[in-house]
């Protein structure tokens, strides 16, 4: 499986934006409002500069309390972006969120940004894959 | 492979529990010093009346901004825990997860929570057993 056939089964595959100066507390809002868990941070909508992840919030406001929800957005993102590509295996992608103990990765074809994908979205998109691979085989010790 | 095995691959299994009167912003600064994503509230440390996720401070911080920091755990935890057991299976508590759309699952055992598993620290043990697996077809091909 790979990333692209993840991206088209996700309910909604765009990417929500913020510009770098945004404050963090609206940020906050914007991800509660939307219902997810990470933003990307870009100027343009396309070029991404960092992502910005609840665990960023909170772990700026365990450290710092709340006078970091007046800070803007390019002060807490996580600048050192690791992306995948469309024709990424999902397996490699797995790898790397675990390993690096992140829970979104913006997906970039040429430069520009075309979804971002969660690690629930990998291992949705896997465990569909392996119950259609175990029915398939069902189907064949059957005699279907 | 089931959960017990999955407790046993975590670095750190022992659950980090806080008392449901402790402020939301000490729970913050908990979650940030032991780098973790939820805390189990109990009183006792073995029966849980709730998880205070990442999540939960975010989608609170959106709603009503930095008020919230002053409340109490109590009243921004999950109640509704969707719990699992040492030998439930690793790919049902994967289901559940992505289902839910959530990201922490208390273990418990009798009434007594054992232990806390991530979806990260659920696909890790996954991946690395299918490695196993892969390396003892490829040693059976070689006829190792």
């Amino acid at each position: 499986m790979q990333v692209h056939q993840i991206l088209r089964s996700k309910p909604k595959a765009d990417v929500v934006t913020v510009e770098p100066t945004v404050r963090v507390a609206d940020a906050a809002r914007l991800l509660a409002e939307r219902r997810i868990g990470a933003l990307m941070v870009a100027t343009d909508g396309k070029h991404p500069l960092g992502i910005l992840s609840e665990r960023d919030i909170v772990r700026d406001l365990g450290r710092r309390g709340s006078i970091c929800l007046e800070d803007k957005v390019e002060s807490l993102m996580t600048r050192n972006l690791v992306t995948c590509a469309p024709g990424d295996n999902a397996d490699a992608v797995l790898e790397k969120m675990t390993a690096g103990r992140f829970r979104h990765m913006p997906v970039i074809e040429g430069s520009e940004m075309v979804g971002i994908i969660s690690i629930g979205d990998v291992v949705a998109a896997r465990l569909s894959e392996l119950a259609m691979e175990k029915d398939a085989l069902e189907n064949m010790i059957k005699g279907n």
